[in-house]
């Protein structure tokens, strides 16, 4: 475990890096905007989205995608950050702050936080695309580009956002509550781990194996924020428990329990393991990264 | 004069019918966002971008580009739509209405304003990455989509939006004006060129000048509108005049005085024809139409 924390650290470090590489220089008429970017970008986050990326690229032995990967960590993440941005802003959730620090639209205007968000969508295509100019591998990079649009988009994150948005302060059923789940959040895991596949040149059956991995990683983490709302420890977490009861929100835990909740997560990992293990390839850390994910107390 | 206005029509046809493919079905429990993208994607519009993208695609004989050049002129739209819902918003320009409809938030609401607007961004790329799927030419759609990223973003369109809401009330110098002119609108004019002609495989040489083309026409546009709101005639143009100098707007007009203005939109003009017509190949409709956009009287 401590060998695990050592790879772990220095591995986000790297996604760090790497993410850093492809922000913009802040010049020009236009710096302000640049500086919105950069700030947003580096309020911090545990990269988690990238660093999966490359992983499951690893998984897979790189294999020529080793390249290729990192300008679409690099946009992985901006598209994640563009969602916080716009997601903290006074017609959505109206948030002020984010990890302690002022949100994008609070520190340089709502009209700014527009803006940033826009061109960091943009950006993140703009980066993804710049893969093309040194790559031996078009279609992949293609291919990659399609999965990052299709999972951000309605048929993804965006559409989960939508249905968050319209359904806050009113009743949800189970379905309509995993459909949030699998798309707010699960569909970047899985664009994440797809990309990663993709860009190392996996087969269709491996695609789809991977697929059902990130989904189930997804689904489970979302199911266990759930469970620890009502049972963690608001020390370990560092924020306030109970929130989810005292704002009404239906979770997992309202809706099914918290006993068929714990069930669920332990469900959802073992199969996403299992599946793993199906591929006969190997990535220890990857497999641990994961157990972390899901079984985390915090 | 009346044959070039029926091939017009013709077009302007295709094009609408064209893009009409692309847009989302409305389904799902995410269906009111694509209803949201589809309402803004129909509020009429002259289709100018995709229908110049085309038509420089013809200029270069398609040259396997004819069907490649579908998906990105709907992407093309669907980008300029997006930018009209953001502008719109309340922290921004705060229009409840474009041409006579309500906008986008006044009808679905803020947060749904803000979410169709990423959502038309990431159809977008979404789409154009859909070319990928038949194409025989990779590279040349990978160049495509690189340049529709490059010219929407911080170097592109958004980056003179971010300029003007910055100099909004405040004094503007020739050379900030130039850059908002040219990034704003000029940017996806020379994108929408730019990518047809990458489409039909033209050769670099030939791509830097119709983005020469391009830009003199955007900028030829611009000046033209400052023209016409101190000389135009109300009743043609369908909207009140003189309404820069009552909103202490700077123009060419204003900073350069109309003499100017008129030779600098004669002088750009002439040069975009010049160049269109060192390129040695022919397409009149192209030339007749990129008069009619800078000589325009509405």
């Amino acid at each position: 475990m401590r060998e695990f924390k050592k790879i772990l650290d220095q591995r986000v470090k790297e996604t760090q890096e790497i993410i850093d590489r492809y922000l913009p220089e802040e010049t020009g008429y236009q710096r302000r905007i640049m500086e919105a970017m950069n700030y947003s970008m580096q309020a911090g986050g545990k990269r988690l989205r990238p660093l999966l990326m490359r992983e499951t690229c690893r998984l897979f032995g790189f294999n020529g995608g080793e390249r290729d990967v990192e300008p679409f960590m690099a946009a992985m993440e901006m598209i994640h950050t563009s969602s916080l941005i716009h997601d903290d802003l006074p017609c959505m959730d109206n948030d002020q702050y984010r990890r302690g620090k002022k949100s994008t639209w609070a520190e340089f205007g709502e009209d700014m936080g527009v803006l940033a968000g826009d061109a960091l969508i943009v950006e993140a295509f703009s980066t993804a695309a710049g893969a093309f100019a040194g790559t031996k591998h078009p279609y992949r990079v293609g291919q990659a580009i399609r999965i990052l649009a299709e999972k951000t988009g309605i048929y993804g994150m965006i559409g989960g956002q939508v249905v968050d948005v319209e359904l806050t302060n009113r009743p949800i059923s189970m379905d309509q509550l995993d459909f949030i789940y699998r798309l707010k959040t699960g569909a970047l895991l899985e664009a994440s781990m797809l990309i990663g596949a993709v860009l190392a040149g996996a087969e269709e059956e491996e695609c789809a194996k991977i697929s059902k991995v990130a989904l189930n990683v997804g689904l489970a983490f979302q199911i266990q924020d759930d469970i620890l709302d009502v049972t963690g420890n608001q020390e370990v977490l560092g924020k306030p428990v109970g929130s989810d009861a005292r704002n009404f929100k239906t979770t997992y835990v309202t809706l099914e329990g918290l006993e068929k909740a714990r069930e669920q997560v332990k469900r959802l990992s073992e199969e996403a393991v299992e599946i793993l293990h199906s591929l006969n390839r190997k990535n220890g850390f990857l497999e641990e990264l994961i157990q972390m994910l899901i079984t985390r107390e915090k």
